[in-house]
């Protein structure tokens, strides 16, 4: 081969195999997959590297990946086991993790999962200490925390996804009750990715106009309209899409691919995504909860102190010190 | 609601709901996600419809995409099992079909596919009777023949993915053996969507470059180079990352991403896809294989009459012979 | 030549010329110019009509994009001074007119441009009775009217791009007062696209946090932080550009093409746009001024209703009176 | 102002300004301004500066570009004459330089644009001493040497746009004689960017098909087909334009746009671009002229030896003579 290669090319200078732009997504399974190829479709990074456990699979991903090149501007895509394969990345997103066994109490399934980072953070700082961590593995909030915990990184460098993909829901969901696309429906859900997730119905608007404004009940329970129906189906969507496919993975991908993009190209754009949010909102504990918050090439650079009812900062409150006490058990 | 989005909005005029390039993808299963994924995150249309017998799993996936419409600009997206759904589509892909049961014959499965086609195209003709097909199931030429019969539809309007997908794991291979992107690696793989397939190794170019200048041999079994193994690569590709992840997925959705963006934007660009070939290359069968050929807003337009050798010639008419023999014991 | 093409390629079926999203833009100069660019560019359309009498400069515009199609995936593109090129176009936008002469009355000005649009409409209107018209020519509220007058078209099909490049620019500068992305500011600059436009200050929030919940007067004249002097420059911003360069295009060509893929996309979009306003905040005159509307494949289909103060709902029905007033003396 | 954005935002890290994807346009005119709106529309940077001595166009630029950031995904874009500005750019693309005066000797034409660069080039050296110059001012081959000259740079980081656009008139023109599209067409023109261009007709084909074994005397002066009038057509593309129009504008843009993608995006595509050509093709002048190369992140990594018929060389041969001429007339 060298012959043909030869007699068809002068080589003036050596190709350089490092980038600007390197994302690895540590975990690929569906939802690491669905972050890859949308970060590839969207060509949100030309150079992707994925890392899992699982030698043949993430082989037969790359295979997959690699043969459809042409269509995607010749990134440069890797995947293996193998940490080294990493170095130099921009941003780390963690999408790996234990699922629930039956009848497994959900401290054990963060212990489990914790033990599983322990392995994983240590690596990935090894191989890149300037990244930036985006956890999305579930239980995201003390994931991330675990992740902070373990990397001793600085707050601006750990983030988790959040809610950034139920805020994204909520938008759907309010674009479908008014006939106005998500993108010109604003609304925030804050707090945990889950269950207790908090609907910011203060500051719901179209164009400006709060739903408060219109209907002063909108999302409470007295709403003849049951506006408040769509925070329930926002923490129902991923239960709902599990039940009926069996995983989430698209939106989950898309949103990620959001906040890779904003940090990539250093674009201040706002997400809500889960950080460090000790001291806002009367929080004392050092626990992660997603609040909106601006993104730009070093992570993290500015959260929004919104304006929150006071049952709204009471349901914060008492998540974070669930979280807190939740965190408090797990051995890091 | 009516209420709070009356003194929200006044109407102006009804939203359409139709559109002028709505995409149907019959087949719900890891092809057809891909596909369809691709198609909307590359923003290639803004219509795209999922049939699928399993309601279930089509209510999941629907919910999944709808949840990251926020990141797409908003696309109509619709799912279920009802083809009424896919009306007015500008091309229906179809994706269904079952899997070689063990120790089944392949005329059997055939017939078995072709059964299942009998239910499929007839709905999508009646829904859509304008509509462009791109049959991706497998295999590809015979159903893409069965899909011609059945619609009934002129030539132009029934296409098979074919070897596009081969011709870009092709090209990633030479572009990994040259340093070169693979958008700059010139070569086509045609005739049969599998094993024998034929690569056109005198057309193989970089800049106007053929390898057979460089290296008189390459692409036969003389070869000290083995250029040939890349087509052995390619038609192992498949049967690689099956036995890797179980099933193949990327790069068959960017395939097919390609074939749709040429047709709807009325691009005129070249792809390896499966045609009706009677007439062409010295075929007498009535039968669908790989060719260049050129896409338009109304489908096929032009096919390319490439210089073969005779041993390239052979292959393609055995191919088509042999297809021919397949399609005559079927029961369409 | 006809030999060589005959013996390269085959014809199966005639290609078609015509798309589904031909946009005609009427008038060559630097915004008209700019509006292609932008829509070529981002690829929003792939079929692209220029219409201007200055038929040399046209055949050089032709050529000139022409010659980079290869970088555009090959849009249809076409230009010259005869309207039956528009044929079948979703849109036209007019960006043609005469400029204001030293001592001119702005009402002569009116005149002049309404007579040129008498022979410009009709003609759009005969060879694209469906399409939606979409006006940039300044004084632009004045000229949708007319144009609207002209085409005996219903409101839905009549738009001006009215304030939606001044809600960019007032969205840009917020950015840069808070340094947070425009598209994670959130504000509306309605009423004329001119001197008398209204900043819709009681909406302007980031992330749902009205910037009047922190600072009651933003906006006003008391205000010590001087955000009324950010409207200012936005009403500054078009002379200001004008004065250093000559005349605006890119942000307009921008600001156009947004519209028009919310328009091709279908994707229910809102955008502050110039409307027709009768009935709406109290306005009695057949006048078009900008509101928050949502667009799609129809063209407008809902108006937001803004909860506006006094001195602004004021602000509007002064300048509709206004406005109302030059229509009336104008011969159309 | 300080109160509102406090009470709003709480920083966690100060936002960083530096970026990995800056790119430098020095020179404000059609051309610089069609190179830098085409590298943010199409999102090839996310960091665009402007470089000119004419302090009040830069500033009307600037705005201009600013007020559309909002569709523009917040890029960092920065305008003015101080090479400060320039800092860390990954790419310093040059279109400044004087026009032909009047009864002007090309030679002498060439001495002022060697002055203006001797004052431009150690200014981007001193603020980006690792970057990759992109020169498209006139005289493109000759100014490239200039500037190799006064950078003291490796060949690597010296390139010229070179016949990059000349290449993609010609595939437009094969396009439109065969109807397939510009990207399905394949060929070359090389050599020097303007009257002395080589097309390599040997190489011209369409998925393999050389032109020449259909026809082989295309591109001679005996083929009664005329392709060779495409190659005229080309060369007297750009005069034709500005005859038209004034000056070429937009497809200089979007082929300089698809050499700055493929650099930083370190994507190793093809691109007719001005290189350092001694030792190749038995040239033996420290010249640059255009030849099919690859480009990655750090610039030139190699060139495509083609297979150059006898009178194919000789012009390049003579070429490379004139042009060493003209620069050992020169005073660099």
């Amino acid at each position: 081969m060298a012959e043909t290669k030869k007699s068809l090319l002068t080589e003036i200078s050596t190709p350089v195999l490092d980038s600007n732009d390197r994302v690895t997504i540590v975990g690929g399974g569906q939802v690491g997959m669905a972050c890859a190829f949308t970060i590839l479709t969207q060509g949100i990074s030309s150079d992707v590297v994925l890392i899992d456990v699982d030698e043949k699979k993430m082989q037969g991903e790359l295979l997959d990946l690699q043969h459809g090149s042409l269509f995607l501007r010749n990134p440069r895509i890797d995947a293996g086991k193998d940490y080294a394969k990493s170095a130099n990345s921009k941003i780390c997103i963690i999408t790996a993790g234990a699922r629930q066994r039956e009848g497994e109490s959900r401290l054990n399934l963060v212990q489990r999962n914790t033990d599983i980072f322990k392995t994983i953070i240590p690596q990935l700082v090894k191989y890149s200490p300037d990244t930036i961590f985006l956890v999305v593995s579930n239980p995201c909030d003390v994931l991330t925390y675990v992740t902070w915990k373990i990397s001793g990184f600085p707050k601006n460098r750990v983030i988790g996804s959040g809610t950034n993909l139920d805020s994204s829901r909520f938008r759907f969901l309010l674009s479908q009750k008014l006939g106005v696309a998500p993108s010109s429906c604003h609304g925030y859900i804050i707090g945990e990715h889950g269950d207790s997730s908090v609907a910011v119905w203060s500051g719901v608007n179209v164009a400006g106009v709060c739903l408060r404004e219109l209907n002063p009940e909108a999302g409470t329970a007295k709403d003849e309209e049951k506006w408040k129906e769509i925070h329930k189906q926002v923490i129902d969507g991923a239960y709902e899409v599990i039940k009926l496919k069996g995983y989430t993975s698209w939106a989950v991908g898309l949103s990620v691919g959001s906040i890779v993009r904003s940090i990539l190209r250093n674009s201040s754009e706002l997400h809500a995504i889960s950080v460090n949010v000790k001291g806002i909102h009367g929080i004392k504990e050092e626990v992660f909860l997603s609040l909106p918050a601006i993104l730009g090439k070093n992570g993290l650079t500015k959260i929004v102190k919104q304006k929150l009812e006071e049952v709204e900062l009471q349901k914060l409150r008492e998540c974070a010190k669930m979280i807190n006490e939740v965190q408090s058990g797990l051995v890091i």
